[in-house]
């Protein structure tokens, strides 16, 4: 059985996310489809990139992921076929993939441009429906890449300028809330991996500052701090984030996307 | 394989589309089911006609949609059994079926009315889970549906006034909001076929009103005008939509469901 | 074909329930994944055990339901493997499981302590994907449950302390409002049997008082009443209820979780 999952910004009160699968199946009916979430923020190319790479390492070798946020619908950006430690990324080359790109090695490459595998006619505002759906379902039952598209030059993908941690000229560590989430954790840019490089350095343990407030140190778990207490973790997707013990950090520091987050040692 | 769609206005808070999914896989343990969507507003039978023609064809033939918006659940309004198609759609007899019954011959209709295959007790306020859910597994079983139900006159079927889009008497196309979706696309009643025809009689290209506001001709992509400006265009389901390049025509316009949309030429 | 069921409060903004997803199709690809909810009210322990109660006896035998609203993630709170009914529950130990536990003879329980069959390495923030979803998808695949985990005590079982419905000094039936479903429906913790002895030791028709208003006797429809007009009605999940036909009893009472309830007959 195949997997396809779909990740999108169609929101979930439309059919657009239901055409999708009828697309899939009428091509495919024993492809498995698997909803990862189609409330990526609308048009937001970061948090999806994010979102990516968080969940699709999960998925067993032979996945197809299906990357729907695409604000330049029916202009001429490409639509790409990326594979990568045996998962196929089907996205718009608009740097959604930048996260997948830039921390695995790219297996192969195409641009999705043959329309004997789309839907006809092919609308101007929904390639989800019309190219996306149909190529994930050829490719799930075993059409080669290079029947659906022509190869693609690595130089020629997009990837999207996103904001790294960096080290400011007081020698505090910068980075920003990237995403919030349901409990009102915090998630920022700031790897694990950055954070444990820049805490090494460190004489002192790591303070986090976020607006006027100071957390001090990491704690391993949420419990490890009364109810209604912020603290700083390092979350499950391997990034630093800011949460409240059984309670919500976006509420309690009244915080929004894009807030700045620094570390000091 | 066999496919049952669920499309209904429970929402995704409570358990009530899990109920369901439970009884259908109790009778028949290999159904895919898929989710369309479960937000149709409360008891909006219109918004819920249009999200049912948007989707159904993009299914192989065969598919099962059930369709629980229903108001009148527990009073002695039918459920009916159509067949158009090769696709077999479950649904109050309050009109939710209305565009397809207009778009398409009935090839077969019948009232589901044989409680052998109700679940049993039946309750007053759940047909979805006690009578939709199991007749929709029986189907797809394949237990025919003259067991099921006895056959129903197309005549009884009822249907919903719904506004069409018409012209006034100072010669202007006018239709209205159907329904909002989640990138602040307004997407009106007006079909691409009514527009084309009074675009024909035209001597001038078209302009687009909504409020005060006028737009003038039609694009064929989002990305024809500028960013955070408004265009019209015929969406993916066929219908004159205003939209908002990179932004939300529902913010512009302060646009809600059954605002007037007029077009002159 | 295994089912596994997932109820959580991790919402669908986020891939957290996609990640999930990924673990048990890499341990096991033919899993029918089920999605329950994702929107139970964030750590909200009493209204989760409300829905499972309410969904998980549709679902056919062998059936896994996966429980993650876990606000003790990471702590030493146990994660349990309860057998009931031929239905296996994996959830946190912190009383989510109380009213299956109140309603059905536990077949055996087990708490989950073996790494052996968890994803590693474990993350301390994170267990529905790192614990939960790999046990469950083990279980599916027929991995005796004393593998996975050791014998655990019924009576270390956390309970939650559910205010109970009960009989106040004047000889009122008082409960309160646990759950607002979409429509606005007002779903109480007074169950049919409990309203029903108590009705039947009355000389008058019930009297339902919720704020200051009062509502007349039980309806057995919603439509039993005028649009727009308040109504009590034993609902699907065999519980009182408080609705407005064709309306909101949210917004008719202004109501909220909690709110009390009581029936004078």
């Amino acid at each position: 059985m195949s997997i396809i999952t779909l990740t999108t910004d169609f929101g979930i009160q439309d059919a657009y996310a239901g055409a999708m699968k009828g697309v899939i199946l009428s091509i495919n009916p024993s492809a498995a489809i698997i909803d990862i979430t189609h409330r990526v923020d609308p048009q937001d190319l970061e948090q999806a990139a994010y979102i990516i790479k968080s969940f699709y390492h999960y998925f067993p070798e032979g996945s197809i992921h299906v990357v729907v946020v695409d604000p330049g619908v029916g202009s001429d950006r490409e639509i790409i076929l990326l594979k990568t430690k045996g998962h196929t990324f089907i996205a718009p080359n608009n740097g959604v993939l930048t996260l997948i790109m830039d921390a695995e090695k790219t297996d192969s490459l195409f641009r999705a441009d043959n329309p004997d595998y789309f839907l006809k006619p092919v609308s101007r505002t929904f390639h989800g429906r019309d190219i996306f759906a149909p190529v994930a379902a050829y490719i799930s039952k075993g059409v080669a890449p290079d029947l659906i598209g022509t190869a693609f030059d690595n130089r020629s993908l997009v990837r999207l300028n996103m904001k790294a941690a960096c080290i400011s000229h007081t020698g505090e560590l910068v980075g920003h809330v990237v995403s919030i989430d349901r409990f009102g954790n915090l998630i920022t840019n700031i790897s694990s991996d950055v954070l444990k490089n820049f805490c090494a350095k460190g004489t002192k343990a790591p303070v986090i500052m976020i607006g006027g407030a100071r957390i001090n140190g990491l704690s391993i778990t949420y419990e490890s701090v009364d109810a209604q207490t912020p603290l700083a973790i390092t979350g499950s997707s391997g990034y630093l984030e800011i949460s409240v013990n059984r309670g919500s950090a976006e509420r309690f520091f009244n915080a929004k996307k894009n807030d700045i987050v620094r570390v000091s040692t």
